[in-house]
């Protein structure tokens, strides 16, 4: 028996179950809040003219051309700037680099499932904070940790938080906020101002959803240069591959395409919101690339319905989501089909 | 001033410093144990075929066809299997899944200069076990410690130890060994057997060195299926990108490509050993793809002057290791320069 070997607070905990990658390419995959869009063709050029042999050598184990490029197109300083092999390893760092063994992390109820589980994992504290009941920001004053991760827009919820509200919050709070903005290139604001600015601040950005790169694995954060620094002490000695940190680069150094593909998923966000209203179904003021769908008692069965139909989507179980669908934007021919089964029998 | 914010051991430690990729090409570079051949050929028929769209969806987060071919190869199942973004994953992930907040971190003294940083990182204590004076293997009977790390063949050393001492070890060891094999495909023996065999044994391998895939970020360990679970249970959600996945999984396909420039490798090495020696060098048998000089008290100058010739070993300072130098093996070309640089003046 191995778990005599295995850490106490590990052996007792349940993983991370990410949303289901289906093998069914028949399936409408509405469910990950992948980008329907492929990425720029620019990357295809690269992959054809790269000579495998670049790969017998390391990469540069700080990402250095990569980090240029963001520090470029945020305007701020290399010294700002972690890149990373996906937000998670943001997430997992921050969770490292910020809070004592008998420290606490805070995040919203509901918000993204990983956070009570990165604590459970760092083997701390998690401080919920319940959202107010239509999900809106609600901070009590008395509350305390030493790491808050505030997704903004938040998932599954698809809403922005009010900037001033997000604005007063970081400044008072004595601790390290993690701004995680994976959704923000399809919303109407952004805070690495604050990140900028403040000393306690840092934001975290994907590639994975506005430039459609899931399958690649990068992401990056911003903030005080003392943050920053703490996190490259502590993370992996070569974090992101030759080829991951090429292709990021690529992809951030045609922006614009990554642009228009935000604005094609807004405009059909716009659509499927329309059509599901006129059906009689409460869906929330997206300001991502998925929306919230009230279905009150019905939600179980609808994404059910759904998936006997070939139409995969997210449930969370659970008394603050159960009674909601999250549905990704696709491409309109995937939002046609989803609107048809939805709308259907 | 954030260092306020920053967790009291991660804000006192010193962080890795991974051996220099220089900028630039004229050098012939031996300081990080790349292999001076490319990866296999197939590599790039994949490349060239890739459809950046599927970089578009989340990969496996569980690196099914990977770990399927990993355990092919070794005779075991998939649940012995832990694919992970370069072996320096598997280190990481051991030190929070095996050891407790008040536990420690046991290692041979020299080894690889990670393992006190990963202790630093993970906020527990050092069990340092000094190496005998001519770097064989002496474990004092009263070593404990929660996880130890086992580098065979060793490095800086390139000494494998004696197979049995390994194993008895492993066996009266009341917490996990985690032998990393990195260099083990120009050794004369492996461990797998021990990890297959004993609950309290992972072995972990490189796709960096033997299949030339440093550039790249993929690595393994093996084991029993209890310790294999706490790992994934812990792990950033998606840790592998869809292309290292398929990288790595057309290196395994073909192994016999890998062995061949393994033995090119060895046959080098052995050339080399013997220049080395007929200049009255004192070189240890290695088992790896890096040779362990014993330059007494000129070692500093001897990787001095090489660098003003354009190439570039390792030096590390210190009481156990500031008399030697490690010289990567490489092409049969980049040794000839070695050789007439060594040998002259």
């Amino acid at each position: 028996m191995s778990s005599r070997y295995i850490r106490r607070n590990v052996d007792a905990m349940t993983g991370y179950v990410p949303g289901e990658q289906p093998k069914d390419r028949d399936l409408v995959k509405l469910n990950t809040n992948e980008n329907p869009y492929p990425p720029t063709p620019r990357i295809a050029e690269y992959l054809k003219g790269l000579d495998p042999e670049e790969l017998r050598l390391y990469p540069d184990p700080v990402s250095t051309r990569l980090r240029q490029k963001i520090a470029d197109t945020h305007g701020c300083g290399i010294d700002n700037v972690f890149a990373a092999n996906g937000s998670d390893e943001v997430l997992a760092l921050c969770t490292r680099a910020f809070v004592e063994n008998d420290g606490s992390i805070g995040f919203f109820n509901p918000s993204y499932s990983l956070y009570p589980i990165l604590a459970d994992i760092r083997g701390v504290g998690s401080r919920v904070v319940e959202l107010d009941d239509k999900f809106a920001w609600r901070m009590p004053s008395d509350h305390r940790s030493d790491l808050f991760f505030l997704t903004n827009p938040n998932a599954p919820t698809s809403l922005q938080y009010d900037r001033e509200a997000v604005y007063s919050f970081c400044k008072g709070f004595d601790g390290v906020v993690l701004i995680d903005e994976a959704y923000v290139d399809f919303a109407s604001y952004d805070c690495i101002d604050m990140a900028l600015e403040l000393g306690n601040v840092l934001v975290a950005r994907s590639f994975s959803k506005s430039y459609s790169l899931a399958g690649l694995r990068v992401g990056y954060c911003l903030g005080a240069a003392g943050l920053i620094g703490a996190m490259y002490k502590i993370k992996d000695s070569y974090n992101i591959d030759r080829i991951a940190q090429e292709i990021a680069f690529i992809a951030l150094d045609d922006i614009d395409y990554m642009r228009a593909n935000a604005q094609r998923v807004r405009v059909t966000r716009a659509r499927m919101t329309s059509a599901l209203e006129s059906m009689g179904l409460t869906v929330y003021a997206s300001e991502t690339n998925f929306l919230w769908i009230d279905c009150g008692d019905g939600a179980k069965a609808f994404f059910e319905r759904l998936r006997e139909d070939k139409v995969l989507v997210r449930y969370f179980p659970g008394p603050r989501t159960g009674n909601f669908v999250r549905v990704t934007v696709g491409t309109d021919e995937e939002a046609d089909v989803f609107l048809k089964v939805a709308g259907g029998q």
